[in-house]
């Protein structure tokens, strides 16, 4: 998974952990249970959302969460597509709630993860967060 | 979930049954199930399509459903996108086929029913009826 | 499946097979699995989409999909939407690797198969191509 931009800072908010698995769904999905069982109430994980062999995370998340939010997926792929058109569907951005939290999966490369924080999670993850922990 | 607004009504169609269910995935269900085998062509469920521990509708809905048509949970939260920016992703509206029925979950909120129905089911929702009748 | 338009040959591209296969699951299914093993880097199929009970090819695909691109379906239908409206909804078409290739599963309609190779496939296939083979 690629380096995740640390834009969510700009929000209050304390980022209590952040590391760098390697392309490995065995390896990705260890590392979420780790993340998942800290006290934290959203984990973001930044890359491996493609089509190639190797872009695993999606196969990771979903076999994690309890509760699939198609919605964040496709809205993202929906505001992509303005901006790059096409290759918007190649993207296998996914979030939903697992383990009683958030669990966002977005792409690797830096404009989706704007695009995504900006006009999705900014705007609502303090509801979900909200939702979820009652 | 919450009460249903008796909008389809300005169509012609006979409601046969109304119910209020509490929020459990085995209550909805079993409620579900004996609707499904009453002489209907269209259950219609209204709320309980969030993120909460208690929006449990999706998870019974997709249990049932022989034929998912993920278009009408998309169409709908891209319409809702429009209407009320990034919380649309947070509905899990959802439609489908289960036992030769079509069987549509909509969210609680007026707004968002009002939405589904002038733009999505009322359209479409008697042709949805002769192709599954077909 | 109705006869599948040769569109895609404006751009360079081999036809190697096609075929008409009746409206039965299983009849689907073993012919994808056989043109799966051509080597071939894409299969398309055409028509079986739609929510009636012949309507099966989405079962089909699903079953042998090793990773879904809900994108395709999902922008797919948001083209659509702005041309059909609420049919837009109605049809099934999806897409994903299956065996380490691209298969994608259109409507059978010509308007929507246009739709689909103009505004996503032509664009992105040859990339897709590229992603699946490294």
């Amino acid at each position: 998974m690629a380096p995740a931009p640390a834009r969510c800072s700009r929000r209050p908010a304390i980022r209590s952990s952040y590391s760098i698995v390697p392309d490995d769904v065995g390896l990705v999905r260890a590392r979420l249970e780790e993340l998942l069982a800290l006290p934290v109430e959203v984990v973001i994980t930044n890359g491996g959302t493609g089509l190639a062999r190797r872009d695993t995370t999606f196969e990771a998340i979903v076999a994690l969460l309890d509760k699939r939010l198609d919605g964040f997926g496709e809205l993202f792929r929906m505001l992509s597509y303005e901006q790059v058109g096409a290759a918007a569907m190649l993207s296998r951005a996914t979030a939903g709630v697992a383990r009683g939290k958030i669990l966002v999966s977005l792409p690797g490369s830096t404009a989706a993860v704007e695009l995504a924080l900006e006009k999705l999670l900014l705007p609502a993850l303090g509801h979900m967060v909200h939702l979820v922990r009652a």
